[in-house]
């Protein structure tokens, strides 16, 4: 509907997961009317991404070297590794500041639907990690939906022949909630998680 | 949160209107994945944009020429100049195929909370244009709301000591909808618009 490079711009953000035809064209004019300078460091900003930022060989998180910043740093305990699905969920454990061990990203959930299958994560890779016994807890800690529990108790079948200790995340109600507008499958899992209170 | 050069990535991102902060990491996520000549092409694309885009020097529309393709159209009506308010717009009436006369893009309406006044809009232009006598009619479709109302108010009181027709566009209820949902606004409109049935 616009001329030349406007529309080709509005096409191409259209096509950037969350932007749509509609936020597409507010970027375009956004960034129309923006400073040159502005938009030449977003472009080059992307390319520059696109070229340094790989994956860390040990975990596979996000990394801007060969091993990324988590793998690297001597004062994290070797002896604790939490599998994430993604490198998201490690920014999301990280912000919380409770664990010091380090990651393990799988790249994804078994879903059988979306043609996902443990071949597809990288669970060779973890298995490599806990061969010379140096890690003694592997901490589950995939999504808490069904794609997340199916590759966790796949997982922790598979880690059972191991000498180490393999837990989940615990599931229940988020802290500060109300019980009412709980729903009744994160209700139940709190039942059955359950603790002596006091502890 | 992450590391380098992807944390820039999410940063720039997050400044374009409508993204945030969630939405700029899944952007920069999905462009971490993608083909590098898929990110290549939206960089270029955007430089080009902004080194090709211009202002239609007649109407004020985006271009990509000194003139629009709709005023370089010598099958466009020159007696009929409809006044819109952002190139948006000129789009938006286009698609409808009823109008077959040119554009004149004010860049926005009066709005005295943004501190925007008839001088930061392209009115002397639009002076200018009318002023060989062509023009016969000027359709005022500037929004129907309070800052289109006030700007089309204040343009008809200024059109009116010229020899020509000054309209705006209906305001009713849309095509299509139910009639109790109708705000009382538009209803109210409607009732003050109405014509005679079979028109």
């Amino acid at each position: 509907m616009y001329e030349g490079v406007l529309q080709d711009l509005i096409d191409e953000l259209a096509r950037l997961p969350g932007v749509g035809p509609k936020g597409a064209q507010r970027i375009a004019f956004h960034l129309l009317a923006a400073e040159p300078t502005d938009v030449r460091r977003l472009a080059e900003t992307m390319l520059e991404m696109k070229a340094k930022a790989t994956f860390c060989s040990t975990c596979g998180n996000v990394s801007q070297a060969e091993q990324c910043r988590i793998c690297a740093d001597p004062r994290r305990d070797p002896t604790l590794i939490c599998v994430v699905e993604e490198p998201k969920d490690v920014v999301a454990i990280e912000r919380t500041r409770e664990f010091r061990g380090r990651y393990h990203v799988l790249g994804g959930a078994i879903s059988p639907l979306e043609g996902i299958g443990p071949d597809q994560l990288r669970i060779r890779e973890l298995m490599g990690r806990l061969a010379d016994g140096t890690v003694v807890e592997v901490i589950l800690a995939t999504d808490p939906n069904i794609e997340g529990d199916a590759t966790a108790a796949y997982l922790s079948r598979f880690l059972r022949t191991l000498d180490l200790r393999v837990t989940r995340l615990a599931s229940g109600l988020p802290v500060g909630g109300d019980l009412e507008y709980a729903d009744e499958v994160t209700l139940g899992r709190a039942f059955a998680g359950r603790r002596n209170a006091g502890d």
